[in-house]
Protein backbone atom coordinates (compact mmCIF):
# COMPACT_ATOMS: atom_id res chain seq x y z
CA UNK A 1 0.00 0.00 0.00
CA UNK A 2 1.54 3.15 -0.95
CA UNK A 3 1.24 6.19 1.43
CA UNK A 4 -1.46 7.78 -1.09
CA UNK A 5 -3.71 5.26 0.40
CA UNK A 6 -3.72 5.88 4.09
CA UNK A 7 -7.03 7.21 4.90
CA UNK A 8 -6.95 9.99 7.05
CA UNK A 9 -10.79 10.53 7.38
CA UNK A 10 -11.01 8.38 10.72
CA UNK A 11 -7.67 8.81 12.05
CA UNK A 12 -5.87 12.23 11.74
CA UNK A 13 -1.89 12.45 11.11
CA UNK A 14 -0.72 13.44 14.56
CA UNK A 15 -0.39 17.47 14.86
CA UNK A 16 3.25 18.31 14.34
CA UNK A 17 3.97 19.75 17.86
CA UNK A 18 2.85 23.19 17.65
CA UNK A 19 5.77 25.48 16.20
CA UNK A 20 7.28 28.30 17.72
CA UNK A 21 7.37 31.29 15.84
CA UNK A 22 11.02 32.68 14.90
CA UNK A 23 11.70 35.73 16.21
CA UNK A 24 11.04 38.47 13.98
CA UNK A 25 13.16 41.25 13.32
CA UNK A 26 12.37 43.65 15.84
CA UNK A 27 11.87 40.58 18.58
CA UNK A 28 15.35 40.14 18.04
CA UNK A 29 17.37 43.10 17.51
CA UNK A 30 15.77 43.94 21.24
CA UNK A 31 16.76 40.03 22.44
CA UNK A 32 19.91 40.46 20.94
CA UNK A 33 20.40 44.01 22.38
CA UNK A 34 19.26 42.64 25.75
CA UNK A 35 21.57 39.92 25.78
CA UNK A 36 24.43 42.41 24.98
CA UNK A 37 23.80 45.06 27.37
CA UNK A 38 23.57 42.37 30.01
CA UNK A 39 27.03 40.57 29.13
CA UNK A 40 29.06 43.90 28.44
CA UNK A 41 28.08 45.49 31.31
CA UNK A 42 29.08 42.82 33.75
CA UNK A 43 32.41 42.83 31.81
CA UNK A 44 32.40 46.34 32.40
CA UNK A 45 31.72 46.40 36.03
CA UNK A 46 33.92 43.80 37.40
CA UNK A 47 36.88 45.94 34.92
CA UNK A 48 36.04 48.54 37.30
CA UNK A 49 36.08 46.21 40.37
CA UNK A 50 39.35 45.18 39.47
CA UNK A 51 41.77 48.16 41.12
CA UNK A 52 39.82 47.10 44.57
CA UNK A 53 40.50 43.51 44.62
CA UNK A 54 36.88 42.06 44.03
CA UNK A 55 34.41 40.25 42.01
CA UNK A 56 31.78 41.62 41.09
CA UNK A 57 30.05 38.44 42.95
CA UNK A 58 31.62 39.32 46.12
CA UNK A 59 30.94 42.58 45.97
CA UNK A 60 27.13 41.65 45.88
CA UNK A 61 27.74 39.51 49.00
CA UNK A 62 29.18 42.20 50.47
CA UNK A 63 25.95 44.06 50.21
CA UNK A 64 23.87 41.73 50.58
CA UNK A 65 25.32 40.79 53.98
CA UNK A 66 26.02 44.39 55.01
CA UNK A 67 22.24 45.34 54.68
CA UNK A 68 21.10 41.65 56.89
CA UNK A 69 20.09 42.02 60.30
CA UNK A 70 23.91 41.53 62.29
CA UNK A 71 25.38 41.79 58.96
CA UNK A 72 25.15 37.95 58.63
CA UNK A 73 23.20 35.33 56.91
CA UNK A 74 22.56 31.64 56.71
CA UNK A 75 24.04 30.48 53.67
CA UNK A 76 21.42 28.99 52.09
CA UNK A 77 19.42 32.13 52.29
CA UNK A 78 22.49 33.87 51.09
CA UNK A 79 22.57 31.58 47.96
CA UNK A 80 18.78 32.20 47.58
CA UNK A 81 19.06 35.94 47.84
CA UNK A 82 22.18 36.21 45.37
CA UNK A 83 20.67 33.50 42.93
CA UNK A 84 23.58 30.99 43.18
CA UNK A 85 24.09 27.23 43.93
CA UNK A 86 25.31 26.62 47.32
CA UNK A 87 28.17 24.74 46.12
CA UNK A 88 29.30 27.93 44.36
CA UNK A 89 28.37 30.24 47.11
CA UNK A 90 30.56 28.13 49.27
CA UNK A 91 33.18 28.15 47.14
CA UNK A 92 32.99 31.83 46.66
CA UNK A 93 32.40 32.83 50.43
CA UNK A 94 35.87 30.42 51.28
CA UNK A 95 38.00 32.63 48.90
CA UNK A 96 35.97 35.60 50.88
CA UNK A 97 37.29 33.89 53.71
CA UNK A 98 41.28 34.12 52.92
CA UNK A 99 40.42 37.86 52.17
CA UNK A 100 39.21 38.48 55.30
CA UNK A 101 35.80 39.82 53.83
CA UNK A 102 33.34 37.51 55.56
CA UNK A 103 33.48 34.57 58.36
CA UNK A 104 31.79 31.22 58.30
CA UNK A 105 30.25 30.79 62.05
CA UNK A 106 28.40 28.33 63.36
CA UNK A 107 25.19 29.46 65.23
CA UNK A 108 24.77 28.28 68.81
CA UNK A 109 21.19 26.52 69.18
CA UNK A 110 20.58 26.29 65.75
CA UNK A 111 21.68 22.66 63.61
CA UNK A 112 20.88 23.59 60.28
CA UNK A 113 22.67 27.03 60.43
CA UNK A 114 26.14 27.96 59.03
CA UNK A 115 26.31 31.38 58.90
CA UNK A 116 28.02 34.29 56.56
CA UNK A 117 29.33 37.15 58.32
CA UNK A 118 30.58 40.42 57.21
CA UNK A 119 33.84 40.87 59.02
CA UNK A 120 34.72 44.46 59.97
CA UNK A 121 37.28 44.51 57.04
CA UNK A 122 34.44 43.14 55.14
CA UNK A 123 32.25 46.34 55.81
CA UNK A 124 34.78 49.00 55.26
CA UNK A 125 35.71 47.51 52.20
CA UNK A 126 32.35 47.73 51.09
CA UNK A 127 31.97 51.18 52.57
CA UNK A 128 35.07 52.31 50.07
CA UNK A 129 33.78 50.48 47.28
CA UNK A 130 30.30 51.54 46.89
CA UNK A 131 30.92 55.11 45.79
CA UNK A 132 33.22 53.88 42.82
CA UNK A 133 30.56 51.21 42.31
CA UNK A 134 27.64 53.72 41.93
CA UNK A 135 29.59 55.76 39.88
CA UNK A 136 30.39 52.64 37.14
CA UNK A 137 26.51 51.84 37.52
CA UNK A 138 25.14 55.44 36.70
CA UNK A 139 27.89 55.94 34.01
CA UNK A 140 27.45 53.09 31.88
CA UNK A 141 23.88 52.27 32.34
CA UNK A 142 21.66 54.32 35.06
CA UNK A 143 22.27 57.83 34.29
CA UNK A 144 21.60 56.57 30.27
CA UNK A 145 17.85 56.65 30.70
CA UNK A 146 15.54 59.07 30.55
CA UNK A 147 13.37 59.07 33.63
CA UNK A 148 9.98 57.87 31.98
CA UNK A 149 12.70 55.07 30.29
CA UNK A 150 13.18 53.85 33.62
CA UNK A 151 10.48 53.62 34.83
CA UNK A 152 8.82 52.00 31.76
CA UNK A 153 11.92 49.51 31.89
CA UNK A 154 10.65 49.13 35.88
CA UNK A 155 7.21 47.86 34.15
CA UNK A 156 8.32 45.77 31.96
CA UNK A 157 10.89 44.21 34.10
CA UNK A 158 9.39 43.15 37.17
CA UNK A 159 6.72 40.85 36.29
CA UNK A 160 9.53 38.70 34.37
CA UNK A 161 12.02 39.15 37.40
CA UNK A 162 8.69 37.39 39.86
CA UNK A 163 8.03 34.65 36.88
CA UNK A 164 11.62 33.47 36.33
CA UNK A 165 12.00 33.88 40.71
CA UNK A 166 8.71 31.96 40.17
CA UNK A 167 9.95 29.05 38.14
CA UNK A 168 13.03 28.48 40.15
CA UNK A 169 13.80 25.37 42.14
CA UNK A 170 11.03 24.10 40.18
CA UNK A 171 11.63 21.20 38.82
CA UNK B 1 49.52 76.11 64.65
CA UNK B 2 46.00 74.58 65.37
CA UNK B 3 43.64 74.09 61.91
CA UNK B 4 41.70 77.29 62.25
CA UNK B 5 44.22 79.01 61.70
CA UNK B 6 44.82 77.75 58.26
CA UNK B 7 44.40 80.81 55.49
CA UNK B 8 42.22 79.44 52.98
CA UNK B 9 41.27 82.55 51.24
CA UNK B 10 44.64 82.33 49.32
CA UNK B 11 44.64 78.28 48.77
CA UNK B 12 41.22 76.76 49.04
CA UNK B 13 41.57 73.13 50.40
CA UNK B 14 41.62 70.56 47.54
CA UNK B 15 38.06 69.88 46.43
CA UNK B 16 36.90 66.74 47.66
CA UNK B 17 35.99 64.58 44.70
CA UNK B 18 32.93 65.17 43.28
CA UNK B 19 30.12 63.20 44.80
CA UNK B 20 28.25 60.82 42.75
CA UNK B 21 24.95 60.58 44.41
CA UNK B 22 23.32 57.33 45.11
CA UNK B 23 20.69 55.77 42.93
CA UNK B 24 17.21 57.04 44.33
CA UNK B 25 14.81 54.07 44.90
CA UNK B 26 12.95 54.37 41.38
CA UNK B 27 16.82 53.13 40.05
CA UNK B 28 17.38 51.31 42.35
CA UNK B 29 14.50 49.05 42.04
CA UNK B 30 14.85 49.01 37.83
CA UNK B 31 18.92 48.25 38.57
CA UNK B 32 17.68 45.46 40.57
CA UNK B 33 15.32 44.09 38.17
CA UNK B 34 17.90 44.40 35.28
CA UNK B 35 20.12 42.47 37.33
CA UNK B 36 17.95 39.89 38.44
CA UNK B 37 16.34 39.11 35.20
CA UNK B 38 19.46 38.74 33.27
CA UNK B 39 20.80 36.33 36.19
CA UNK B 40 17.69 34.55 36.51
CA UNK B 41 17.04 34.55 32.45
CA UNK B 42 20.17 32.95 31.87
CA UNK B 43 19.80 30.42 34.82
CA UNK B 44 16.21 29.49 33.22
CA UNK B 45 17.72 29.08 29.84
CA UNK B 46 21.05 27.35 30.31
CA UNK B 47 18.90 24.62 32.52
CA UNK B 48 16.34 24.34 29.56
CA UNK B 49 19.25 23.42 27.28
CA UNK B 50 20.69 20.70 29.74
CA UNK B 51 19.04 18.23 28.05
CA UNK B 52 20.87 18.87 24.77
CA UNK B 53 23.99 18.50 26.61
CA UNK B 54 24.66 22.24 25.68
CA UNK B 55 25.91 24.88 27.66
CA UNK B 56 24.25 28.91 27.22
CA UNK B 57 27.55 29.51 25.25
CA UNK B 58 27.99 26.68 23.46
CA UNK B 59 24.77 27.31 21.55
CA UNK B 60 26.00 30.97 21.06
CA UNK B 61 28.84 29.61 19.61
CA UNK B 62 26.91 27.79 17.08
CA UNK B 63 24.50 29.84 16.26
CA UNK B 64 27.48 32.59 15.16
CA UNK B 65 29.56 30.23 13.51
CA UNK B 66 26.15 29.01 11.63
CA UNK B 67 25.57 32.08 10.49
CA UNK B 68 29.50 33.29 9.34
CA UNK B 69 30.67 32.63 5.77
CA UNK B 70 31.48 29.04 5.19
CA UNK B 71 30.45 28.46 9.00
CA UNK B 72 33.72 29.19 10.41
CA UNK B 73 35.43 31.69 11.92
CA UNK B 74 39.12 33.32 12.73
CA UNK B 75 39.32 32.20 16.77
CA UNK B 76 40.07 36.16 17.58
CA UNK B 77 36.75 37.31 15.26
CA UNK B 78 34.83 34.47 17.33
CA UNK B 79 36.29 36.13 20.64
CA UNK B 80 35.45 39.74 19.91
CA UNK B 81 32.05 38.24 18.15
CA UNK B 82 30.63 36.22 21.32
CA UNK B 83 32.25 38.98 23.78
CA UNK B 84 34.86 36.46 25.58
CA UNK B 85 38.57 36.56 26.26
CA UNK B 86 40.82 34.34 23.64
CA UNK B 87 41.89 31.93 26.81
CA UNK B 88 38.16 31.57 28.37
CA UNK B 89 36.52 30.91 24.17
CA UNK B 90 39.66 28.56 23.29
CA UNK B 91 38.83 26.56 26.71
CA UNK B 92 35.30 26.30 25.41
CA UNK B 93 36.62 25.54 21.79
CA UNK B 94 38.74 22.09 23.26
CA UNK B 95 35.55 21.12 25.06
CA UNK B 96 33.29 21.59 22.13
CA UNK B 97 35.60 19.94 19.39
CA UNK B 98 35.40 16.60 21.55
CA UNK B 99 31.76 17.22 21.74
CA UNK B 100 32.30 16.63 17.74
CA UNK B 101 30.46 20.46 17.34
CA UNK B 102 33.19 22.21 15.86
CA UNK B 103 36.62 21.98 14.90
CA UNK B 104 39.99 24.03 15.17
CA UNK B 105 41.51 24.50 11.78
CA UNK B 106 44.87 26.05 10.48
CA UNK B 107 43.92 28.11 7.34
CA UNK B 108 46.43 27.14 4.40
CA UNK B 109 48.23 30.48 3.28
CA UNK B 110 47.28 32.77 6.34
CA UNK B 111 49.82 32.47 9.20
CA UNK B 112 47.32 34.08 11.79
CA UNK B 113 44.77 32.14 11.46
CA UNK B 114 43.16 29.52 13.57
CA UNK B 115 39.47 29.14 12.76
CA UNK B 116 36.50 27.76 14.53
CA UNK B 117 34.85 25.54 12.00
CA UNK B 118 30.92 24.40 12.46
CA UNK B 119 31.00 20.39 11.63
CA UNK B 120 28.24 18.72 10.01
CA UNK B 121 27.26 17.44 13.88
CA UNK B 122 27.68 20.86 15.04
CA UNK B 123 24.86 22.14 12.56
CA UNK B 124 22.57 19.35 13.01
CA UNK B 125 22.98 19.97 16.64
CA UNK B 126 22.37 23.68 15.99
CA UNK B 127 18.99 22.90 13.99
CA UNK B 128 17.50 20.54 16.67
CA UNK B 129 18.16 22.55 19.49
CA UNK B 130 16.76 25.68 17.84
CA UNK B 131 13.03 25.52 17.96
CA UNK B 132 13.24 24.44 21.79
CA UNK B 133 15.75 27.55 22.67
CA UNK B 134 13.10 29.74 20.80
CA UNK B 135 10.80 28.60 22.85
CA UNK B 136 12.39 29.24 25.80
CA UNK B 137 13.19 32.84 25.37
CA UNK B 138 9.70 33.62 23.88
CA UNK B 139 7.95 32.05 27.07
CA UNK B 140 10.31 33.67 29.89
CA UNK B 141 11.22 36.67 27.86
CA UNK B 142 10.02 38.32 24.17
CA UNK B 143 6.52 37.41 24.44
CA UNK B 144 6.14 38.87 28.42
CA UNK B 145 6.44 42.62 26.50
CA UNK B 146 3.88 44.57 24.47
CA UNK B 147 4.94 45.84 21.19
CA UNK B 148 5.29 49.35 22.31
CA UNK B 149 7.42 47.69 25.71
CA UNK B 150 9.58 45.69 22.97
CA UNK B 151 10.55 48.72 20.62
CA UNK B 152 10.80 50.92 23.67
CA UNK B 153 13.85 48.52 25.21
CA UNK B 154 15.60 48.69 21.73
CA UNK B 155 15.70 52.08 21.47
CA UNK B 156 16.86 52.48 25.38
CA UNK B 157 19.35 49.12 25.12
CA UNK B 158 20.83 49.69 21.46
CA UNK B 159 23.06 53.32 22.75
CA UNK B 160 23.86 51.65 25.59
CA UNK B 161 25.33 48.19 23.77
CA UNK B 162 27.06 50.75 21.55
CA UNK B 163 28.53 52.64 24.26
CA UNK B 164 29.48 49.46 25.96
CA UNK B 165 30.64 47.48 23.33
CA UNK B 166 33.28 50.99 22.65
CA UNK B 167 34.63 50.86 25.93
CA UNK B 168 35.59 47.12 25.26
CA UNK B 169 39.28 46.46 24.40
CA UNK B 170 40.13 50.29 25.90
CA UNK B 171 42.71 50.34 28.67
Amino acid sequence: MDTHTIDTADTPPPQPEEQTPWLTAREQRMWRAHLEVAKLLDYQLSRELQPHNLAINDYEILVVLSEAPDRRMRMTDLATATLQSKSRLSHQITRMETAGLVLRQECPGDRRGLYAHLTEHGWETMQQVAPDHVRSVRAHFIDRFTPEQLDAMYEALAPIADHLRGLRGKP
